[in-house]
């Protein structure tokens, strides 16, 4: 079949590559409004052909939206104005409710799929895009009793081929889940840069001490805010909830330092460490 | 020559394997308190035998502290009490300010050399020790003037035969530098890790969803309060500091949120990504 992927960053350019060595497509057209990223994808055989996103829709049996989420937005509704028959339009975006309620009346909503694949780095870009970046990792499908079951199928049958494993929710638990495990991993992020690159200015050999765990707990500072603000933006609620409860802990463990309360730290501490029965 | 590492845990375990690998001692002699430690320490061939701390005193060249900085504290004395021409104690330990205070009027203080090698991982105990743990790695040497010359060169040999990288500094810029780079980074960790698993009593399903991103600024948390707690005490002020900073970031962000500025936090994570030129 032959698959278009619209923005080849590092999500549509992994899931292009990936969809070739898997065979689920034969052919790739690329589309995306920053030419040189076209080019370079191209170069980098990561698409076989760059195009217009209407080309594309004449010519694809799936297409693929791998856009920041507020283009997403913007550029769905258009889309399925134009989705032929048998045409599967997906779209992999980290947000999915608002999304989901723009096109919920929309005449031609069976042949959408909201899919996010759990996976990425925190680099972007078509030289950012890597084959295996999403063997092993979870597909969230959002809301699929409102898609046509052959759109299903074909999303199903992809998921499959790329060995991932599939989880099925509506587009608010989706959003809810996302903002604790994936959006504010990267606020702390960003927050934690901030806070150490102020500090460099005024003791510049900061960094030389930096190892290991610093750069783990940082280096999803390193994401686009291209990305990033969109995202923030249509989960704001969830974000902001969870960032409340985030902020309420910090501070929790900042009056037990300055109570010297080391007992009840101690004790918090443990508690946290169950985090070791959800990661290996 | 002989080795004495008194804690073979992770740190000292790590350090036991690299020294006998890397030909800088001939027999290491461990030291526990936690008897069952030692007995696997000495299975698992990261010791050659186990003993009493006065024994390894009388019998080694070198005597290595790797544990918790309140128990190096509490033994620092009494070891340099007893120490022996040409011996030479060193610590490995993460917070020196204290430390050094403490043994700044002793008569052996030029025996004792202050070491911190920028290694570790989240797993403790002797079955986390590895080979080449710090192998390109950092080891901060601190108040070397303090130190008799002889001992700083047999620590800086070592430092060369692990291959690691020497930053000499003093003990209140270690403690200051490492409080940026280490201990806030085990802070955000922990909180993140009670924020998300508070969620998970409610929402079950919320770790289905998890995937690198989460598990790398959430890994730390699995890390020992053993270790941790008398860290945050000993480098209590420092620590305050830098949690202030990082909650007035995050409440910054939480205001851009509120507010809608997505202007502003578009520029904020734009400064953010700074931190690419610190991380490769």
């Amino acid at each position: 079949m032959i698959a278009a992927v619209v923005g080849v960053g590092l999500i549509g350019g992994s899931l292009a590559l990936s969809l070739k060595e898997r065979g689920v497509a034969n052919w790739i057209i690329g589309v995306d409004n920053n030419t040189a990223n076209l080019a370079k994808a191209q170069e980098l055989g990561i698409i076989d052909e760059g195009s217009t996103l209407e080309d594309a829709m004449d010519r694809s049996n799936l297409v693929v939206l791998a856009i920041p989420v507020d283009a997403t937005l913007g550029a769905v509704v258009g889309i399925l104005d134009k989705v032929k028959d048998g045409q599967v339009i997906m779209d992999v975006g980290s947000t999915k409710h608002k999304l989901l309620q723009l096109v919920a009346g929309h005449p031609n909503r069976g042949r959408f799929v909201a899919a996010h694949p759990m996976a990425g780095t925190e680099y972007s870009g078509p030289e950012a895009a890597v084959k295996g970046l999403f063997t092993g990792k979870t597909m969230v499908l959002c809301d699929v009793k409102n898609s046509d079951e052959d759109a299903v199928e074909m999303v199903e049958a992809m998921v499959d081929k790329l060995n991932m494993r599939t989880v099925y929710m509506n587009g608010e638990e989706h959003d809810l889940h996302t903002a604790y495990v994936s959006h504010i991993s990267h606020i702390t992020s960003f927050a934690l840069a901030l806070t150490v690159l102020k500090k460099e200015k005024e003791q510049g050999r900061i960094f030389e001490l930096a190892s290991g765990g610093f750069e783990s707990t940082v280096r999803l500072a390193k994401s686009s805010p291209d990305m990033w603000v969109p995202i923030f933006k249509h989960n704001r609620n969830n974000v902001l909830d969870v960032l409340d409860e985030h902020i309420r802990q910090l501070e929790q463990m900042k009056e037990l330092l300055q109570s010297e309360d080391y007992e009840t730290f101690y004790k918090l501490i443990q508690k946290s460490n169950k985090i070791r029965k959800i990661l290996k």
